[in-house]
């Protein structure tokens, strides 16, 4: 790459991993999807595909099974997977927007679930993209 | 929750940004649906749906378009965004795993699409999940 390239930040990576849900929540597929359908809108961000969310069964002690679901916003992501047995949910909210209102997200997923408790974390991406194009 | 609550780590989330990477591989499709198809058997992880690869037009001035793709594996996902024009690709790796080798996640991907430069990072997910059910 030449040198002199012009870079900025490509995008904002929120990720909450959430305890103490609402198990009934937690295992409702009408509920889950209904989140990835209006999520996005929501957010200010655009669902290029239908989401796909797949119930899945008990794989070992640690995985007591549970919902995963995914929808693809234009080019980033919003995904989740959701452990009722457990109570926990872990989400992934990815967008090529400069800015998020994480506390929004925060709100929303607290109330949505039910958390009693939440780890979120927020990562700067692809902070070398290339402002114009180089191809 | 219960304050003597046994707590283990859920999982383990690689993310890779890749820059300078090969324009006519960041457009192949087919090339990019045959990762999702093969990585994570190669990882010992397991899909649970059929890998979904979506191109994606230019949508304003930082996004010129390119192709998405994403994998639901048991409980977790994989997922990348591609940016032929600039060079970029944007990767996740999220497993249920307590252990991934992120060094051969890197080496794959930075010959796969021949990238120059790359930014990865590594986050433990769910560090309080519950050992047992809890409902």
């Amino acid at each position: 790459m030449k040198n002199d390239l012009k870079v900025e930040q490509f995008g904002i990576h929120y990720m909450l991993d959430g305890y103490g849900a609402d198990a009934v929540i937690l295992s409702d597929a009408v509920a889950l999807r209904h989140i990835l359908d209006t999520l996005p809108t929501k957010m200010g961000m655009h669902a290029i595909n239908e989401p796909v969310v797949v119930e899945v069964g008990a794989k070992n002690r640690k995985d007591p099974g549970g919902i995963s679901g995914f929808v693809m916003i234009a080019e980033s992501h919003i995904s989740f997977h959701t452990f009722p047995k457990r109570g926990f949910v872990t989400i992934d909210v990815y967008t090529c927007q400069n800015e998020l209102d994480t506390d929004k997200l925060t709100r929303e997923f607290t109330e949505f679930f039910k958390l009693k408790e939440v780890d979120e974390y927020t990562k700067k991406r692809g902070t070398k993209y290339p402002v114009e194009n180089i191809y």
